[in-house]
């Protein structure tokens, strides 16, 4: 049932990463960006896309946060700041930036501290969207470190028991690194779906599965079930229901909540206006508690007897997280990143109206 | 549903909390612990039972620790060493000391350092049974920080798509201050139910319900489902299932692995000997990032927002993680902590075969 979610080979059309990255940082450049931010904001897309996660790349994220510059919600020159600072913190204002463009840059801040103390965690509050957020914590990775990542969203969950929405997906993403096996990577919503299951539903038509929404009244609903209006959708934490333990999934997004938002100051999810977010990022230095070619030959240890494990019958193997991200990313690498042609269509017009030279197809 | 597991005052007698704590510091000391040791060990237990928390309290623990103190599992006079510090972490050899007393000095090393630099981080390696994790979690309240503590534990809990259990139920606690309002405290299994439960519904003859246990061959069982024996029982991760989000349990157990257990270089619970454990404490000192009043007074007003949301139907109220444990301390505090007629029929017996007066009846 998972895979009908799935983008249809016969549907797409595969482009180029290279190609895909020129056209998208000459967009962001053409909003006011310049080259750098333009190009670190295109990573982060383009990334999400060679890791398969095609709900964070560039056919569903590109064309908001392009209108989002251009209305002014995200300040294509901010002047983010440090408000606090300590060895091993910090917390800085993003001035309405774009939280794809600071998150990573308050992941460096955050592997600087943990280079030099141990431990790094810095909060972004006054924040704009992060896509992907296990690319912030992969940042880490580069460093050799552990990195997190987490951030508050607009409220669609619906707190155990609760009859409305009071907590985002508030997602956790954590980066490990091992040595010959890829990474670990974990990244996922504490909801049981991300928002943007409901909107790609409603596109394809299909039902959503039991244990994935509430209903108007807030009551689970644990038969498949149409897909609502996108933004009207009201979602479950993981768990579903109580007694599978939708208390956890409440639990941990109100952590996420904690960390990223009452920590920072930026008021918590339930508080802030709308198509506003706060972050929390942290890096760890293996070498800080052990060796590090000990921990990540351990990791490899831990990986492979995960992913060597018998399975239960009628499936393939055991995944680890990160394990179908880094395998989609060697293939499309290689055969380039398949987009729906609805999104080619856009690309096109776009280009036209932004006066860049399309050449994607 | 999952009333039926909880005690029923019929079969239950109220000890008072002083006479409990002498009966039981009593018996650590008996078998070689000195008098803090043993006045920390009980203080573990102890809150247990005064937040409800009987699953982890002096019912089924006591027995089983002061066993393998006997056995030699349980180093009464460890020589616990720190092997690797930076200004931000430790690593802790325990010496197979008691989890329940090294993790509490854990968490004060990790306050002490949270104090001078912002953050502290303790791996704990060499290591024993910790019962509740949110107890070490709540030591960093008394500091006004937030805290958390994880444990890898031996493997009962089968990964998604996998044929037998490779993950401990390795639960996440978390703990945030308020200001007015009982402070946020988080403590789950990242599994659906903990190993516990599997033995409660045992010895009181009702079926385990459906997404809890996996069959011998690893698949979730989605109907209700006699208990197995403890010990051969087989869990599944928060999500139950695929479709439901069982990859992020199994991914939030693995993550909880390699913190606790790769980073202190004990080796991952499924390589690890069994009755084995590694530990994993942090302590975030909030005025690093922000104003404490503020942030104190802003968790009041997350809390109180969660707290007022109008319910579902059918439901009386909506709650946060922590509040049924600071109401029921409240009541046990004034009124007695209630223990199960055999509990107290073992106390009886106990206290005569280690020479000490029975008092708690």
């Amino acid at each position: 049932m998972v895979e009908q979610f799935k983008l249809k080979p016969e549907e797409s059309v595969r482009v180029s990463e290279k190609a895909l990255r020129a056209t998208v940082q000459a967009m962001f450049q053409k909003v006011g960006l310049g080259r750098d931010d333009a190009a670190l904001a295109t990573d982060v897309l383009v990334t999400a896309d060679l890791r398969g996660v095609d709900t964070h790349g560039v056919s569903n994220l590109l064309r908001l946060y392009l209108e989002r510059y251009q209305n002014g919600n995200i300040n294509a020159k901010p002047n983010w700041r440090i408000l606090r600072e300590s060895p091993t913190t910090a917390t800085i204002d993003s001035d309405t930036g774009h939280g794809i463009i600071i998150t990573p840059k308050a992941m460096e801040i955050a592997v600087e501290k943990a280079r030099k103390t141990g431990v790094g965690m810095v909060t972004v509050t006054n924040a704009r969207h992060l896509a992907m957020a296990s690319y912030h914590a992969m940042v880490a990775l580069k460093h050799d470190m552990i990195g997190v990542c987490m951030t508050s969203s607009p409220p669609t969950v619906v707190p155990t028991f609760a009859g409305k929405p009071l907590l985002g997906t508030n997602p956790i993403a954590f980066a490990a690194p091992a040595d010959k096996e890829p990474p670990f990577v974990f990244d996922a919503a504490t909801s049981v779906i991300p928002d943007n299951k409901v909107h790609i539903a409603r596109r394809l038509g299909i039902p959503l599965l039991p244990g994935w929404l509430a209903d108007d009244e807030g009551r689970p609903i644990m038969e498949p079930t149409p897909a609502p209006e996108f933004g009207k959708h009201k979602l479950v934490p993981l768990g579903s229901v109580r007694e599978m333990g939708s208390h956890k999934g409440y639990g941990l997004g109100a952590i996420v909540d904690i960390l990223c938002a009452v920590l920072s100051n930026s008021g918590f999810g339930a508080m802030r206006p709308r198509m506003t977010f706060a972050h929390y990022v942290a890096a760890y230095n293996v070498e800080a508690f052990t060796d590090l070619p000990r921990f990540k030959s351990m990791m490899d240890e831990f990986l492979r007897t995960l992913k060597s494990t018998p399975t239960a019958p009628g499936h393939d193997r055991v995944l680890v997280a990160g394990q179908l991200e880094w395998e989609t990313t060697q293939d499309r690498l290689k055969n380039g990143i398949p987009l729906h042609q609805e999104v080619i269509d856009w690309f096109k017009k776009a280009c036209g109206d932004m006066g860049i030279a399309y050449n994607l197809t």
